[in-house]
């Protein structure tokens, strides 16, 4: 299964004039997942081609304005455009207390309907599952309560080996619990590994996004081999002070966080707006962990 | 005294790919006003490097959302900046139930203290005055309760010809009134006219803001012989029956306000996202009122 990552807005808190709050939208077979909805973020999703009425899943990480601050006005243009269907929000709770008066006096027309799921800011959980897609929150470590999401294909089952079904005469009953892990016994007695019945399913896809976020190694399990990481580098090394009072990252912080989770890939972004040109994080970022790209509006990551 | 218009956003409520929703900033000597806020305001004004700190007064014509949704982040960004100043907000009264919630939820930081204006709907008021400029409301005619603005330059007094000082013997004690318009009676008894007297002020400069609304002769009087006058056309001729049903204004019905009103120009903004070409817009107002421009985002307008 393989994902397709947008990025809508990659900058921090304070508005550049080329350069949009945190959005980014990912695609998965059967979904289009919003990930933070800064302000303009649905002027993004316009210049992006990406049709609004696939949106049913927003994921918001915290309630700093730049990456909320776009989700009336997106609401709002769905129900314009009669956009008739659930929209789930994944959001603190206290979301739904900030936006509910602007719903409110759009009632009237509101055609989409948005239910709002409260995260946990305590520990990982489980808050959206498919047949074959889930997703996880687990927290982070910022200034006010933050979520990461993880995004992962699940587990598929291995794939039993024909050859093997003839050889030893395997009946259809059996598949099942030799594809879960069992041996196999044969009529004779004769005990078949596991191991020489099947081959392993193909490794799951995952993407898992961090941001806002200090430096927090405690997240390296949780995050354990995802394809893509998405992790914040609000500053370069030399602000490495501002980071820890902030609560952000750094460009090496965040390839160590890559390292070790042993990412296959490190996307960086919310990129403060002190910095003009982006390429200094790159070349810092890479000195850590050499696979780093950084995130630019408009590009699409296939994962 | 002249005025610079700065045009923010001319696009109407659905969100297009290269036009923002309805924002403006008019610049007076002394002032800078914001007029509209909608998404994105912020980093139009960025953009067009345009200081946040300057903007004391900000007036709301109404609470559809792509007139008001980009409020909120540009307070948050004045308060991550540390702007400490008061700041005027002129609206609806629900204005501020609607984005109270947003507000406490970052009051911890609040430097900017907004002071909400409520908009009076039934009649023309005077809701700001300084010393030499003055901003009116009025009513217009829209599907909610919605105001246009007119900001103008107080009427100065006349000016006092030097040479008729010097040949009537005219005492300092006597200048205040024949600046109000008196006569003058030499010792002679010789009754001097005040028009010999007086050379007359310049017209006060204006510029009226009239958005959304349909056709609505009724407030030509107020916008009598204003210099530049902004008039919505979201749609063209040919979706007249449209603009009636939502009650916006077609190109014509701009152009005949902008006659009825003996405007000077006309600007017209407020486009339907469906129209990606905008020159038909000013092909038609132009056969109504031909000194008409259309309202071209970045760009600047001198009054």
């Amino acid at each position: 299964m393989s994902f397709e990552l947008t990025i809508l807005g990659s900058n921090s808190a304070l508005p550049t004039s080329n350069r949009y709050p945190t959005a980014q939208v990912l695609e998965v077979p059967g979904f289009c997942f919003l990930i933070d909805c800064g302000e303009g973020t649905q002027i993004q999703l316009r210049r992006n081609k990406i049709s609004f009425s696939k949106i049913r899943h927003v994921f918001i990480s915290h309630l700093h304005g730049d990456h909320y601050y776009g989700l009336i006005g997106l609401i709002s243009t769905m129900n314009l455009m009669g956009v008739k269907s659930d929209l789930h929000i994944y959001a603190h709770s206290e979301l739904k207390t900030l936006i509910q008066p602007q719903l409110d006096f759009i009632r009237g027309d509101m055609t989409v309907k948005p239910i709002f799921h409260p995260l946990n800011f305590k520990k990982p959980q489980l808050i959206f599952e498919s047949k074959k897609v889930e997703v996880l929150s687990f927290p982070v470590k910022h200034s006010i309560p933050t979520c990461g999401f993880l995004f992962r294909e699940k587990q598929k089952p291995a794939n039993i080996r024909k050859d093997m079904i003839k050889a030893y005469n395997i009946p259809i009953a059996a598949i099942k619990d030799i594809k879960a892990g069992a041996d196999f016994t044969t009529a004779e007695g004769q005990v078949i590994a596991n191991v020489d019945l099947t081959i392993p399913a193909s490794k799951p896809t995952s993407y898992a996004f961090c941001t806002d976020t200090a430096f927090y190694p405690a997240n390296a399990s949780i995050l354990n081999g995802v394809d893509l990481l998405y992790h914040e580098t609000t500053f370069l090394e030399e602000l490495k002070e501002l980071a820890r009072k902030t609560l952000h990252s750094t460009t090496k912080e965040a390839g160590e966080m890559a390292t070790l989770s042993g990412a296959g890939k490190l996307l960086i972004g919310h990129f403060s707006a002190r910095f003009k040109d982006i390429s200094r994080f790159v070349e810092e970022t890479r000195e850590v962990f050499p696979n780093t790209e950084a995130a630019i509006e408009g590009r699409k990551y296939t994962i």
